[in-house]
């Protein structure tokens, strides 16, 4: 496990897209856009039950992360980890607060009927770039 | 293998970032922000001779690219796909042409001792998304 840099952690705070890799069925990448968060030691993305990110990272817990900045894309960081854990816990509430991060303090994020939002927890194992 | 609509080329064809995704010898996934290109059958990246990407690719050529517009980030596309060939023909050139398409038209790539630049051909496999 490797600590973010303050560099690093700003490049993820900044409404910046990651786009996350993750592994199908037959070993195959996939990569798609996300939102995305940290805290003091993990970064964190919230998808929802059902969707192809967690049924690939509950069969196989490695991920891999690329943020480029919005307003340079010459800054950008590379992650690769391992998710270290997937909750429905808080996580209508952190989609709600993403919502805000990337559309503004107005944004309400729509409640889906039959959508149950889930956090996964990602530790940062390598981390590149130029932040 | 399956055709760009026009609006998923407008994507590619845009200054905007692909993040590709790669397999490591364990076969755990890597992402890297690159610059991207496509003509009328392939997606088009352009790296350099000894990366991680190459060796990557050379040992396995499945390969992911996720693509979100500068613009706004609601438009994106996923890509799953394979290499179909790698080749140095044309590299630097092709290098230069991007480095216009996202720096302007007076970028000059520069040219670097020991660098040679390679072209990747990409067969898109299954293309979703919003664009």
């Amino acid at each position: 496990m490797v600590k973010l840099t303050p560099a690093q952690r700003k490049l993820i705070e900044e409404p910046n897209l990651a786009h996350v890799a993750t592994l199908m069925k037959d070993g195959s990448p996939q990569v798609t856009p996300v939102w995305v968060d940290c805290d003091d030691t993990h970064i964190l993305i919230n998808t929802a039950e059902g969707r192809q990110k967690p049924r690939n990272l509950e069969r196989d817990p490695r991920i891999a992360l690329s943020i480029a900045a919005q307003e340079d894309q010459q800054m950008y960081i590379q992650v690769r980890g391992r998710v270290v854990e997937i909750t429905t816990e808080g996580a209508f509430d952190h989609i709600s607060k993403l919502g805000r991060k990337y559309f503004g303090p107005d944004f309400v994020y729509p409640k889906r009927d039959g959508e149950t939002r889930i956090i996964i927890r990602i530790e940062p194992e390598h981390v590149t770039g130029r932040a």
